[in-house]
């Protein structure tokens, strides 16, 4: 079938509208229309070439929600109509990884999905019969799409395509982090590095999980209002801190934070988010993505006093399992997302989302077909 | 009173037995008679020079085991003839530490202590009139000595002194490290890093927590027989592996480990002992005391894949409440420490065992008084 599509040709070009050809489900496969997507950083990343795994010709997108229009052989838990949120992380249930019962890190289709194909090998997009490929199992930025079964969360019928698409990336890798990788407790005190779509979903999260103090970090004093809106209880601007961020970090929660959380991907920042925890037991989620070979430092006098350092993928989610639950939260009003998504476009306007994301001016920007 | 001590009176000497004034218990502090002491390597490194924190004239030693002799005003939970292991991390069971039930590191003497001072600020070892210090809050180098209260675990009176000193430290921060910090499950895969003392000690904790694969790694292969004997199940020279050590650990446990630990305090081997864990869940723990300065460094994504980066001190132990229950399982025969003890001698030849140590030719050497 013929599908439209923003494909990614090269890295540092911009997206190009297209029609592509689109094969239909395979055994284990299910066809999807694509209702709304979110743009990530992650898919910016790809575009720009600085990603080493990158791959072009590519249909990037990867936080989406839509319908279920057609399952291929074999496929037992979903049908035609079903409402679902594409997984770049799949949940197949059995697989030594989803069997240990502790991560989220499925590993069924990982080694097929890096390289852009599906299970069986193959991409299921093409162009003038010349293969263009799938990208972290989802290529949301194309009005259908073919996935694994193990790849798609299956949602209530009544949640709003154009917010709950956002749970497929930001929101539960923001909210997971908190809740089911560090497992903060009520009563604790939360340091969140960067205000973006991550961090005000972290504060978020945060404060779902009954933190008393949300101590958020950022560079921009814009971020503040909407923030505090989330949750944040305190507002540190780095740039107006006199002497030693940690230090101030540590006085200000009266001996460190009881979690922090990195969300920007700057190696520097994520030994600050560690060595302002407490000691004894301060624990340093890692959520940003930093670049190509750079590495993390610190004294190992920090761990062995007591701090933990960690990371998150997806928060930490096991998708079928916990995106239908979050989904959930949304509509019972537990989460925002609404003021979190501040512009929305057509798919052929979706370089202007990748443009305000640029210049820092949108949380989200999402494309509704 | 008149007491025997060695006394380190500068670093890089040999110690020096000499008579030494010992004042008593004050309010909240205990007299012990010391009947036996560990020598351990932190005693050794604070006498090389190299612990920025080392003061003198002192008397180290802090893996003893005695009995009481005389309670200040005010002591409750101790009484003359009660047999005891003094502890370098206190358990006072106030102070914000302890009550936080997440970490072992009792913080009511630790500023004192890290001076070589009693919680009074002031010491009770004088030689014709010039103070001696404490060390760590113990100073077992000497045949009485006087601790807080909260720094005695009382234990068993039919436990060997010469034997169960040894939980004092070593014992406790190995086995303790597998069992409270990284809480080893039955069916682990575990690598140790270093077999001596402490990962000896790791290695028998590995296995009374029921692990099935237990990994030592160590350039000495005279270490191999003794630590199959302590559970260890394959062992490793680095010497002897073609290519990357740190693929191999990882081929040989079949993904990686479940939990590693570093116990020999090069941070080159932390970096190794975290890179071997298993994706998704492996978790390092850090034991081992690393040079003033150096620090340890990896990629983020080791830690954004599942990996966890801890460390544990004193095994994560908290002194009055878990000692007793080792002390407990030595007599039981749960662990082994005797084979550990390869060497006795008087305190008049203490600083034979020191040699013995810097030659890699002891496990552990106990004074006995």
């Amino acid at each position: 079938m013929d599908v439209r599509a923003a494909v990614a040709f090269e890295a540092g070009k911009p997206l190009s509208i297209e029609t592509v050809q689109l094969e239909g489900p395979k055994a284990g496969e299910v066809l999807i229309e694509v209702k709304a997507t979110g743009l990530c950083h992650t898919d910016k990343f790809t575009l720009s070439g600085a990603d080493p795994e990158g791959l072009f010709p590519a249909i990037l997108g990867h936080e989406g929600a839509g319908v279920v229009v057609e399952v291929g052989p074999g496929v037992t838990s979903l049908r035609p109509g079903d409402h679902v949120i594409p997984l770049y992380t799949a949940e197949c249930r059995e697989c030594d990884y989803c069997l240990s019962r502790k991560t989220n890190l499925c590993q069924k289709v990982r080694a097929t999905q890096g390289k852009g194909l599906m299970p069986d090998g193959t991409s299921r997009f093409s162009i003038g019969g010349k293969p263009v490929l799938h990208y972290m199992g989802c290529s949301t930025f194309a009005n259908y799409t073919v996935l694994p079964e193990i790849s798609l969360a299956k949602i209530r019928p009544d949640a709003p395509f154009d917010k709950v698409c956002y749970i497929g990336c930001g929101v539960t890798t923001g909210i997971g982090a908190v809740i089911f990788t560090a497992k903060v407790e009520p009563g604790a005190n939360v340091v969140v590095f960067g205000l973006g779509g991550i961090g005000l979903n972290v504060i978020q999260g945060a404060k779902l999980a009954g933190a008393d103090m949300i101590v958020g970090v950022d560079l921009n004093p814009g971020r503040e209002a909407l923030a505090r809106k989330f949750g944040m209880t305190h507002f540190v601007n780095p740039k107006e801190v006199q002497g030693d961020l940690v230090g101030h970090l540590v006085e200000l929660t009266k001996g460190g934070a009881d979690y922090s959380f990195e969300c920007v991907g700057n190696t520097q920042l994520m030994r600050q988010a560690l060595e302002c925890c407490h000691k004894g037991w301060g624990v340093s989620v890692i959520i940003g993505v930093a670049g190509a070979g750079q590495e993390i430092s610190t004294r190992p006098f920090q761990l062995v006093t007591g701090r933990v350092w960690m990371g998150s993928a997806f928060g930490g989610a096991r998708g079928r399992t916990d995106v239908p639950r979050i989904v959930d939260w949304y509509m019972e009003k537990k989460i925002n997302i609404d003021d979190l998504i501040t512009h929305t476009m057509p798919l052929e306007r979706i370089n202007d989302g990748f443009e305000l994301m640029a210049r820092g001016e949108s949380i989200r920007s999402v494309v509704i077909y």
